[in-house]
């Protein structure tokens, strides 16, 4: 996980920003109306909030670790049509905790995990790719993609999300794996050009699925773009 | 409200534009069979409508003051994902009249209004925020928000929707207001990357919470983009 | 229809790419379980797949021609909000069946059509309008539009919507034309900032009406866009 930086505003509510157009926030208190508004569990008084532009997989993979090195839970994961005219999804992402402390823990673990889960996902200007890896996942992979708690656990997302559909069945066909969803723009994404591939099963069956499925998908997206597919950040799986 | 741009089309439909990639039209007679498909009262033969990439509240509020100015009635609210890359929506809206000089003058209006109404709209490469007042609500912002008619009614946005959600807090304890509407990409949206407050109530009390949420606002999209959120014209509350 | 693209790719998935950043894949033996989480017929083991992330309309179209020229199914339309930045649709359309060489041959006619039904597809800044005509519909319209099957057939497509509005009434009222679908953002798109209007009748009668459109929206868009709209290749209706 990386350093987070500088502090760039004086808010008490103001966490950091990250890689993604993101921003984590914290509410030590949520306002009695808002919260029923919001249709939270009155419990939480206090929330931490990550919001991207760019990015839903990373937020969500680094949303898991936070829940497991932190005593919150992940209330809400919404996903927005953006990435800045690209094709896939930015995201919305809320903690609950008791303790303004712990949903301020929380944000911040999210924050420092993004340099990581942004590795494996590569842009060019005609789409991307985007891959992600866990050996155990824990309560936010379980609420965004019914992940089996304790497992491991892995997406392959392509767009256009014709790539897509080569990219899953590569996958499936690689390796032994528990197919879990299949997700494409008119079903389970938010009309997003992608597909997304979500499957679980012993952890080397499923990191190697998922290694073949981005061998296969640099070549697509690099044949469609014309440039070689790059990495975010630096590849960690 | 501005002056309307000098006319750039001689076809007897078009009436105008404004900012954002806004056009503004008008039929005088809707054929009888597409008035039948698109589910509108026969008895408004004449349609003005409005179309922007950029914007929908600056154009829900220009459409209000265009109802309480004019013998024609709101039909069609529709919010696209849109804003040409940006996090929001554009807009179609549709005024139906019994005569065509009511459905035109509505148009007017609307587009006359929108320099105001982008007043307090500031955008970022990172993200927007937005802030609307009106002292007494009309037909437009009952049926896009439910505003109830003839109070003093505002909405707060923020993109990403993480901003979002802290404008929404920052209002509903800056002053006592009526919560009415919370939305968020997944619910009330279109899949956009906002939340949208909204809320009524005591008129200096919201004017109050506006602008308790504008300035915290800005310091957080500050933060996320590194520059000052600027005004898309010259703010209004 | 053109030629195909020099071969970019050694994958045996890898057919070719088109405008618009469209690519066209095959797999020749679908994973089962994979078969199962797309919710294919499983008798279709070999599918074709074309994606891209701008436009719909022309890939619909071409792929019309593709069902009528190969021994495939149109199984999957689907069709995200994208074109990158802009106003409407990308697409994700999946062929299926029972031999390979029916599911390539299937991509490959669609990928020579585009560079046709782009035809009259005129973007600008601000905008973009489409047409789309066939003297014949097949299994591909019907299945995305309601096209009568063996009918003359075409849309209006106009980006911002309220351009669409004027397009389909003029369409409505230059001949007569059976109206099929009137989608608007809220209805019967992916939230995109358009209006299609679709209908089909006597061939003479839908192309009149096509051309008077055409001749409306490149005068709409010219005014809000202060360019002339310019066809995406060559005009073809």
């Amino acid at each position: 996980p990386a350093a987070l930086p500088k502090k760039a505003c004086a808010l008490t509510e103001y966490v950091g920003t990250a890689i993604g157009n993101t921003i984590g926030l914290v509410i030590a208190n949520v306002d009695a109306e808002l919260h029923k508004q919001m249709g939270i569990d009155p419990k939480y008084r206090s929330i931490g909030i990550v919001g991207a532009r760019t990015g839903a997989g990373p937020h969500i993979f680094a949303a898991d670790e936070a829940v497991k090195a932190t005593n919150s839970e992940v209330l809400v994961i919404e996903l927005p049509r953006d990435t800045e005219g690209g094709g896939g999804h930015g995201s919305l992402i809320i903690f609950g905790a008791e303790d303004v402390s712990d949903a301020r823990r929380a944000v911040e673990v999210t924050l420092q995990y993004l340099d990581q889960t942004f590795g494996d996902v590569y842009g060019t200007a005609a789409g991307h790719l985007e891959f992600q890896y866990t050996a155990r996942a824990s309560f936010a992979l379980n609420k965004a993609f019914g992940a089996p708690i304790g497992q491991s656990f892995a997406i392959t997302v392509g767009a256009p999300a014709a790539i897509g559909v080569v990219l899953a069945d590569t996958a499936a066909k690689a390796a032994t794996v528990d197919p879990i969803a299949y997700s494409s723009p008119a079903k389970g994404t938010s009309f997003s050009n992608e597909v997304i591939f979500a499957f679980s099963g012993d952890s080397g069956a499923v990191r190697q699925a998922v290694i073949a499925a981005r061998d296969v998908g640099k070549q697509l997206l690099g044949a469609l773009s014309g440039e070689e597919p790059k990495s975010s950040t630096t590849p960690y799986i």
